[in-house]
Order: C-alpha cells, then structure tokens, then sequence
C-alpha cells in the first residue's frame, strides 16, 4: 500500500502512519521527495487489509495499493528518477555513465592496460571480474582475493571506481571492502539471501537480469536490496534466452522504455555478454543510449585474443575508442551528455 | 556454390558456366557487379558435386561452397549492398525511409488524414492494410479490394508509393496491381508458394520476419524471392516470441547487426507491432536506426481511439511528428539522412 | 455468445434465434446435441450486445458469454468429446489411432513397403508427404501429383486410409480428391486463406500448431475450419519452439490435458517432428498416449538412412513395431486400445 | 579426458595415473565399475595436453576426450546407471519412487497429516519446504529452523526420509543435519558456491533444472557436486520458461529420454511446478512415468484451499491417492513398479 501524505506533513504525523503499520506487523519504507513524503506499507498480506486504516490518520493524502508485484522500485512509490552516486560518478542522470574493462582480472600488467585504455576513452568506473562463476567447475574461476587487491589497487593509482561481481553471501564483506560497485550476475538474479545481504551492506549494486527474468521479476528481485533500506540500485539489461543462435543472448531493447515508465530506478545495458562476439557489440551499445540507457558494461580488453575468458566479445582498445565516439553522437542526438 | 569471374570474363565464359549447371540439373543466379560477375549455382544436392566442375571451366578465377543455408541472401553471393528502388524511393542507401500510415485502411477520410499527417512530418512511403489476417474468424478482416482501390486513390493523389500485405498466392495479381511494394507477413514467412508467386512477379516486397524464425530461417525464406529472379527484397524485424509479456513481442535488436553482417538485403524495423503499445514505440523506433536499420515500417493513425485494428499500438499525428524530429537527429548522428 | 435451448425446443425456435441474429449482421452455428441444442452466436463485435436480445426469444434456456478468443472449438460451445471418422477409423474415441509411414513419398516401392510395415504393426493411417514445404528453395520438394497418385493406389491396394499435407489453396481441390485426411503444417496453421478453403471443403483435417502458437492461437485457429462448418477437425501437437536444442522441437506434453479441459476436439501428437531424432521417439509416444492424446503420427521409412528426407527421425520397420507392443500397453493402462 | 584402465588393473597402476595428473595440476575422480576402472582426468585446459600422456603408463587400456561440456554426468564417465539410495530408499532402479508432501511446512498438524496421507498412499519420500525463496521479500518465507525440526520430528514419526530445500552456502551444514536429501532449487541451479559447498558435504541431493537451463548446462552444474566427491546425485526436470502461458512452466518431457542417453544420474520429474494447477498434474505424472522418469515430486496438502503457499497446484489427499493407482499401472506396463 502507498500513503501519499499532505504536503506540509509533520514528523508526528508521519511517525503515527509507521506506528499503526508495525502494530499490524508490517513494514514501511519512507520516500522523503523534495514536495512529498510518500510511505510504502509492505508484507504478504496488505491486500487484504482495508485502505482506511490508513486513510484516517491526520496528514494522509491519500492511501492506494500498489497491483504490480514489486513496490519500492515502482514509480508508484517514488515518481523521480533515481540517482546513484559513485565516488563522484552519477548513474541515472544527464551523463551516460560507461564501465569498462576486462572480463576477468588476470594480472597486474593486464588490468593496468586497461584501465589505462577506458579511462582515456572516456569510461566513468572500471570493470574486472575477480570471482568468476563459471559453468563448469572445471572452467578457471576468477584470481579471486588477488583478484580484488589488483583491483583495489589500479582504482587507487586511476582515481577511477571499480565495480566487481560477488557470488555469494559470503563474500560480501570481503568484496565490498575493495570495490565500489557490487555486481549481482544474472545467475544469481533470484539469490535472495545474496540480495538480502547486499541490501543490508548498502553499498551501490548492479543487478543483472535474469536470463529467464521478465521484468517484473527483475523489478522484484530489487524490492530485495530496496526493502533493507538500500537505494543504490541499477539495473543492467544483458539479453535473454530466446530461440536465437546468431548472437549468445537476445537483447531486449525494449526492457529499457518499459523501466522508464515503471521504474525509477537507472538502467545499463551489457552489450558484451549479449553478442557473445565483438562486432556485434557496437550497433547494441548505440541501440541502448537511443533507446534511453542510462550506462553502459562493456568488456574490453588490452589484448583480446589472449583473454583467459570471453575473449570473443572483448572490444579492443582502439574498437572500444572508436565506439567511444559514436557513442557520444548518440548521446547528443537525445539530449544527454557521455 | 559460388562461382567467381575473373576480371575482364566474356558472355561466352559466362554461358559456358551456365550450361554446365543446365546439364547437370542445377539452376543459376547472376549477380553482375560493377567490377566483378559471381555465379550462385543452386540445387539439392550441390554439395555432393566436386568444385573442380566448375573451377576448370575458362574465366572462372575461383569455386568455394557457402555453407549457411541461405545461398543468394547472402554476402558471399553479393558482397555490396543491395539498394531496392520504389518510384524514386531507395532503400537500402544513406536515406533512412519511413513507411508509416494506419494498420487497417477503414474509409477514405481516414486515409487521406493519415497520408496528410505522415507526409508532411517526413515519411516517404504510405502504408495501409487491405487484407488482415487475424487470428480469429470473428474478427474485422480488412476492406480488401475496396482498400486497395483506396490505396491506389490516396496514393495517386499524394504522389506517395504505397505498401499492402498480401495473405494468398491468388491475391498476388490482384495486389500488385495497386500497391507499390507487397508486404508478406510474419505468419506467412514461410508460405513458400506464397513466396514464389511474389518472387515470379518481380515487385518489391518487405518480407517480415516469423515470430519464432532464426536469422537465418528468414533469410533462407528470403531465398525463395531471389531464386525467381526477384532482387527487391527488404527484409523486416518486427520482433520475436519470447516469455515475456510487457511488450507484444521482444524485438530483436542484434539482429539489425547480424544481418548487415550476413546479407547484402536492405532490413527496416517495425516497431509498433513488436510494442504492442504506442508509448514503448519512439525507443525502440530510435534504437533501430541507432543499431543500423535501413528504415521504419510506423503504425499512425489519425484517432487511434477509435481505430479498428490495433489502436493501441499507433502513434497520433502529433506523437508522430515529434519522433521523426527525435529520428532525424539519430539518423544524423549515424551519418545518415531522414 | 452462446444460446443454449431448452430441452423439447421446436424447429421454429431454433429458427428464430438464427433470424434474430442474421438480422443483426451475425453468423450463427448448431451444436445438435444428443439432449441439448446450443447455437453459437458469431462476429467480431457480439461484444457490445446485450445478451438479452436472445434471452427473450421462446424456447431459449440461458446466454452467455465465452471470454476466450475461440468459440466454436471451446468446451462451452460442445461439452462433449468430438470424434472425427475417416473411413471407419474413429479419432477421438476409445481406440489410440496410429497414422505412420515415410515423411515424404519417393517412389512405389518405398510406399507399398511402409504401408506392407505399419498396417501389420498396427497403425491404422497411412502418413506420406507429396507437397513438403522446405526451408530452402533448393531442397527437394516432394513428387507432388505423382506423390499422390501414388498415394491413392497405395491406399485402395492396402485398404487403409491415407493423410497428406496440403500447401496452398490452389491445390485443396487436387489434394482432397486423393487424400482421406488433409494435413496443415506447423508453418501454415496461421495460414487463414488455406484454412477457410479446407473449410468449406468439409473434409476431414488435422490441424498441427504452429511452433510458436499457444494453445490459444491454435484453438482460435481451429475456429476458421469450424467457422465454415467443418467439424472433421484434429489436433495435433509437434513440438514448440524453445531454447533447447537437444530436440528439434520442445513437445509440450501440458497442451495434452489442457486441450481435454478446453476444448471437445480429438488431438494427436507428432513425436517425429518434436524429437528430430529416432531414438527420442519411442519415449514421446509412451508419454503422449500417458498424458490423454488420442493418437500418434509417427515418420516411419522401410530403411531410414536412405530417406530423401528426415531419415534421422523416421523409425525403422523393426523399431515401429517394437514401439507398437509398448504402446499398446501404456494405451491399456490408461483404459483404451491401440 | 578418460582413461580406461585395463580389467585386473592394479592399486599402484591406479595411482601412477592419478599422480601423473596430480604433477599436471590437474584433478582426478574415479569409477570404480564392478568389471572396469574409468578414471577421469580434470582441469581447465586439458583439451591442450596430449593423450598420450596417460597412454604410455602401464595398465591403461585407452583414452578419450569427453567432446560434452559436462564430464563426471556423462555416460562417457559411468555407463552404468547410478542409484542413489536415502535410508533404504533407492532412486534410479526398477522402483519408481514418488516424493510427495506439502509445498511449505506450515505446522505440526498440517505435516503429520500430509505424512499420513502421502505414506498410505505409496509414497517414499516426505516433501517439506522450511526454506522459501518467494519472488517479493514480503511474501511469506517459510517457517525455517521450526519448519526443519518439525520435518525431523515427522520423518521419526513416520520412519519415512525427508527432503527439503536449502538456499544459502550458511545453511547447509544446519538443514543437511535434519534432512535426508537436500533440494537445490531451479532459481539456484547455477549457484555454484551452493553446489560446491552441498557437493563437500556429501549428502544426497536433488538438483533441479534452472528455469531456463539447457539440458548440458544443468549437467554441467550436476559436475560441480560430482567433482566434490559427491555422487549421491538426482536430477529434478520441473519445466523450463517459453511463450505459452496455459501452465506455470513448459515440461520438457524430451529431456528424460536426452538424461538417459547422456547421462548415468537418476532423474525424476516435479509436475506440480510445472503445471501450476492441479488439474494438469496427473497427466504430466503419468507422461514422465511413461518417458522413463526414476521418479516424481508431487506437492500434496491436505487442505489446498488454506495452504499459505501454492495451494492450487496441490493435489487433494483424495486426488494424490487416485494419481498413485494410475501411476501403479502406467509403471508395471513399462516393466517398473511403484
């Protein structure tokens, strides 16, 4: 349930509408906008509840349920665009923010190269893979720790924020330590105890989509992190399962609009993990500035025919330099800065 | 197989090439480009025969086999672009074209706005539906012949070539004779005998793709125009079956990359049947030419409140004319013009 | 709409309710029970009528409304199972109907020696295609008249009735005069033109879905038959379109028992076509006769690795009646024959 | 890779070669087959190293590479059929064995009665969820710790093994000491620090299918438990995602037949999840029986209408006692019992 309250709303009034939820035992979540405060009332069994008792109270507006199965990342509950804020770096508004870098961290020299690369071209955070889920275990599985320190380290040297993949609620601590960003993989999209965990961390996250995930479920996987009263959230938009073979993922161009008008939250798109092959990487990454993506995960790497994994849809420097520019056309053409 | 020409081959050479398909059963397609003549030679059982057949042969510089199972959609068969021409219209160069106009033509009125409105806001090519295949019985089935003289009325009176889908092999004369480009649906994609009346015809054609056919299904279908000699093929993306349900169908954005990758025929987008709802059109319209297509296939209608197909999905004038001024910038920012 | 009569209602009765809706641009369809007439009341807009129109007539039980897109292949408007008899072969009765034999017909030999195989296995169809459509224009496309030619001699020799595929509304005449049973392709059951002609034709017809239709699209599909008074109709389930490419096609053993819940029309299953691989067949057919269908169509070849076409799925001779023996068990333990 | 020792190999043969491995960096699981030794050799990039490398030692008969992603699942590795046995309970031999009970624990009452109920009826296994990964976090999340004592206590109860689901590296050890099988859900299949953590632990498992997994990739998270040592390993085939809408998840029947042809793990089939409905059930259970499945996972509640969780895909103590008979009959007619 939504409570929108009056503009001019005391803290009592607003205390007395969190109170009457958790004597129902429910929970709230507050969103303090700049004109509104608006309270979501959350649990399994809200639609059961009358509006009323809401409704009453002295400062409520007005009191509306919510029909979509998520809540807090409905534009219901908070109209405004949602910005999240990196060490400086701003996901969500007029600049696109692009992460760049290599698949999997694999060594010093590699991922000093790199970020040297996207960092001149014009990246905002570096990418690198320091724990690797992989679909065999025999597959290589990430430097792991290592993995993290060279990240950590290179971040220091570019003054450039680092965003990196954590697989389980174990590693959350250690993983937060060295990166700024987390990201949930795709796999792990439904992870609910890995969300829950992130949730209570705070630290910004990257939730991917799922492979099979619709939208909403994409949307109510991020009720997870939102409901522990963490608001970092973006979206990635990385392609789905279809029947198609020419290309590893169908990108789903339109999940972009459809989380502009039912979302607040910022969204990226992965074009890499997409194509599964580098030329197609290009024309994907101008699709998704034109069709509104606020950012963009691109694999790059200093040298791809080496990558120890994904080489294939790894760009290299000067491809990754030249997509650069087109990118920033695009993002001109709708009004946005790169 | 494809049979290359070396520089400067005589017509001797090259009948000498033909002759020795006719007689071993195989049919044959030119392809004369400007500098250089390539020989598809087509049939069954192709890849029993030795290339040595055909490679002794004088004037011919070299044999190799294209294992896609498309043979004359392909690049190996024509390596330059393919421009289709209709009434001074080109698809396929720098120009972006929109075909835009109602989904079903209802009354002359309402074809004489929507020709007006699409017109003046930029469009070059009038589309309009006279037969509807729909998926129930009960349902509106299009004016027919009434709507193709309406389209030939309208089209003389805007000097504007016009577009109709076609749904039987005995409608092909019929149609033909009004519209200036035959539009085969996505459920007739591989209504082979549908395709070969229209390939023997020789009229430009849009050929949109199955909702569940692969890339390469499609352009394999798209064979079935070519190997009667009919070179004006333009293909259309309009969106894939998939699980999810936010849009009617999940377009296929890679799809615009792989195909300029793969083939030398022109491809256009049309967003509005893959939307299924006008609000989700001007991004994904934004992120075609973004991505590489050649054009739009736009559903406009002058009320779409009160039209008798798909209202939901049609832009009104005003939302119309605002996305080809978003298009135009896009267009630009790719190198191109609209 | 649907009007159900009173038990004891006269001819004049019913005949009112047909003028009534005549009157109002409406078709109209019987379903004469054995204690029940119920009439169908048809068109695109019956949406916006009042139900009362009909409930006043004399000798009208009840009205009401069928919210799915199909009507006349619903339960509601036949509450009982619909059989279809095609020369003394009953599908949908009690008896599990075979109908085997080679994908496509090559010569005589081929065809008496598959009919000689599958009658004494058991089957009580012969299967043999004449018109195939294929992907590629290059691919043999069936012997066509000579096929059916064949056909019939092959039928009239061996007593047993025969299905073939029909491709276009230009050959349903030809067709229907050899063939006991039309078959509709994947590719065409959204082929409404194809439809409508073989329903006026009134011959019996197994209508297979479309490989990425839903139940929904494939019953509304049935309705263009049934809507021409064709009431010959069958199901038959081949496989959908998915991402897993272990199979050809995903058979989707749900549409079984959701077609016995929705609809009064016999259906089979196709594990040939599904599978794509001999070895997967045996256990489709075990499951599809398990699961509720009323029949099989099964790719059978006198020596499957010199078939022209789908040799990998076809069963050999040894391999059917091997099948035969399970099948007739699992068909026994369900509670009918084979 | 694998190596086949010769018959009558010795002990030290034996661990020449897993030393040979071992000096590689590479890892070693082996089969010790009652008439054969297979040893396989495992690691990331063995597909570089000749296999000569282990022909050359004494004892060895051959080595092969394993073209499949997946390797220790393989029939390659193990040709003979594995069985698990739970408490005197076997899994992948002549008796099919049914795990039934309710979605979520909810209390004492309701599982006793469930356990009652599902014992009479023939059922093997008890099925119990405590832990409840739900789509929002603010639905309900399963009774958890209380739920896991109150399975240990019915198990006691009833002298019946329990299953139950785990969701989080942390619970493992916890939920591994109250159940006999751990499940790990679709939406974790490719939790891969899950899989390694239960695959140390050593306790038997049900993996399901990820809601969008090919049949190789759920394999090849199969070889993330097997490559621990763990062989105690069942896989759970429960839908996967496509366009239809009709069920909750598509059943891929064909997959039981690919399982017993690629691989030497017992699989058994969840028609509840699958179906979503109860009325679909029993149909899609006697198709899987029918296909060769090893076993079903069946929700049964004894009051559907109040379950908490999944209510109207749960069968009726009434309907699961009509089911097993069913079942009973379509087991004996494909010579297994029940």
């Amino acid at each position: 349930m939504i409570v929108e309250m009056r503009k001019g709303v005391t803290a009592e009034e607003i205390d007395a509408v969190k109170q009457r939820a958790k004597s129902l035992g429910l929970g709230v979540q507050l969103n303090l906008g700049t004109d509104k405060v608006v309270i979501a009332i959350l649990g399994g069994n809200t639609g059961q509840l009358s509006t009323d008792i809401f409704a009453v109270l002295p400062g409520v507006e007005s009191v509306s349920r919510i029909m979509k199965p998520y809540k807090l990342a409905s534009r219901e509950f908070r109209s405004q665009d949602s910005i999240v804020s990196i060490g400086g770096v701003e996901v969500g508004g007029k600049k696109i923010v692009v992460m760049a870098g290599p698949c999997a961290v694999e060594n010093e020299e590699q991922l000093v190269e790199a970020a040297k690369v996207v960092k001149e071209a014009g990246a905002s955070i570096l990418r690198g893979g320091a724990y690797k889920p992989r679909t065999s275990p025999f597959a290589f599985q990430g430097l792991q720790k290592v993995g993290l320190e060279l990240l950590a380290k290179v971040r220091d040297q570019f003054k450039v924020p680092v965003i990196t993949e954590v697989v389980d609620t174990h590693d959350v601590q250690l993983v937060s330590k060295y990166a700024d960003i987390l990201q949930v993989g795709a796999r792990n999209m439904q992870n609910f105890t890995l969300l829950t965990e992130i949730g209570m961390k705070g630290c910004p996250v990257v939730l991917k989509r799922g492979l099979s995930a619709t939208v909403a479920e994409w949307l109510t996987a991020a009720d997870y992190l939102l409901a522990e009263g963490n608001h970092q959230v973006i979206l990635c938009e990385r392609g789905i399962r279809t029947f198609e073979t020419t290309a590893r993922f169908s990108l789903d161009i339109t999940s972009i609009p459809v989380i502009k008008k039912s979302s607040h939250l910022p969204v990226v798109v992965d074009p890499s993990h997409a194509a599964g092959h580098f030329a197609l990487v290009p024309a994907i990454a101008r699709a998704a500035i034109a069709a509104g993506a606020d950012g963009l995960l691109i694999e790059v790497h200093p040298n791809p025919k080496e990558a120890l994994v994904d080489g294939l849809q790894s760009l290299s420097p000067s491809d990754f330099t030249r997509l650069m520019k087109e990118l920033r056309q695009i993002a001109e053409s709708v009004g946005r800065t790169l």
